[in-house]
């Protein structure tokens, strides 16, 4: 039995999960299996997924063969926690464990949220103006978000640790946001500490094993949806 | 000086905060400041308060003096685990700890942005058919998350533990959410388990001492406000 069992679909809210498997698998000799979702054929709202994360959504981490744990933030914060060695969290008496936790809440609340808005509005809203305004007050957020951690990462380095301390599982969190789609990309590029973070984000390894599996930068590569293209007088 | 000072104002984000305070008060001899911001006179956008939390948001727990905490899930979580004499969070080994963890991410990222939406929908949007569209799509994520929350809460106990085991850090972030305003309350209340659950945290000592720095209860009995008037057909 592997260690841990992952449900997911290619590029999603699943691929920081993903990310971090990698990383363990190189670092720590983790074992994972990964179990295709198909957001095509709308497999995360089948019964037996349903029976396994009632939220319906992805990623869905089965920790020691029992225990599925949804919600992409719980579930880097489970793998740090379970692998101290691999350092992906600070530790309970550094003084950088505030900041990492802070940063992942913020991530969590502020910025998945908007990126919920900007992707699924025309879903979730019948309405099309209000769909339209629902898309332009995430975009206010994300662009929020990403200002204020264009600072956090001023010095070069990673969100909450410098370039020598390596990435925690913030770091995942949040890179693998900006390869959601080609817009956020080019907004993300927009901001230039954010853009050396990217850079520094997808210079490791993993990132190309990432890349491998799920496809990201050739999906980056197909350009801006249609939809998006009005946006783009960010 | 106090081994906490909390920036907050009475029935917000900070209020979940607070009452994790005066319950460790009580506990572990935890001492705090409370020191208000004012957000009748826009005190939380103040260059002073800025510098302190640029985001412009409370809470902000200062803690050890010097390192500013902004976030209630960050919050709650760190006095969580420099205080785990108080049993506010399952151990690292507990089997309750990835339900713990990602019980708290899913307040933190579903419930929250809903309420900020439902609350701040006129303030965030200019267009008042857009806002009405926004505070739909919130009601709908609000109702989700009720009905989620009130399936797991169904043995009578908290969110993550039974009534012995005592409520967890997650239990106050949520609980405090649920009397943010009459409507609220009162929507909290058409759930079955989560009327018991109110009822449960509610009789909780410290629940008195929040309510009398807060005057949350008074607050409810001032019933619906006039613009949620138009949703009370949940």
């Amino acid at each position: 039995m592997p260690d841990y069992t992952l449900y997911g679909f290619a590029n999603t809210a699943s691929t920081s999960t993903h990310w971090l498997l990698i990383e363990l698998a190189a670092a720590s000799g983790v074992t994972y299996d990964f179990v295709d979702v198909n957001f095509t054929t709308r497999a995360q709202r089948d019964a037996t997924y349903l029976a396994l994360n009632p939220r319906g959504r992805v990623p869905t981490l089965i920790v020691d063969g029992h225990t599925p744990v949804p919600e992409s933030t719980a579930c880097v914060l489970v793998l740090a926690e379970r692998h101290p060695a691999a350092h992906f969290e600070p530790a309970r008496d550094s003084p950088l464990r505030a900041r990492f936790l802070e940063t992942l809440v913020f991530v969590a609340n502020t910025l998945l949220p908007a990126f919920r808005d900007w992707f699924y509005a025309e879903k979730d809203q019948t309405d099309g103006i209000v769909a339209h305004g629902i898309r332009l007050l995430a975009l206010q957020r994300i662009k929020g978000v990403f200002e204020q951690l264009d600072a956090q990462v001023k010095e070069g380095g990673y969100l909450v640790s410098t370039a020598d301390e390596g990435p925690t599982a913030v770091d995942f969190l949040f890179a693998a946001t900006l390869s959601w789609d080609a817009f956020v990309d080019r907004l993300a590029g927009t901001y230039p500490n954010l853009q050396t973070y990217k850079s520094l984000m997808r210079s490791r390894p993993s990132w190309k094993v990432l890349n491998d599996k799920e496809g990201i930068e050739s999906e980056l590569a197909d350009g801006i949806k249609p939809w998006e293209e009005q946006y783009l007088d960010f």
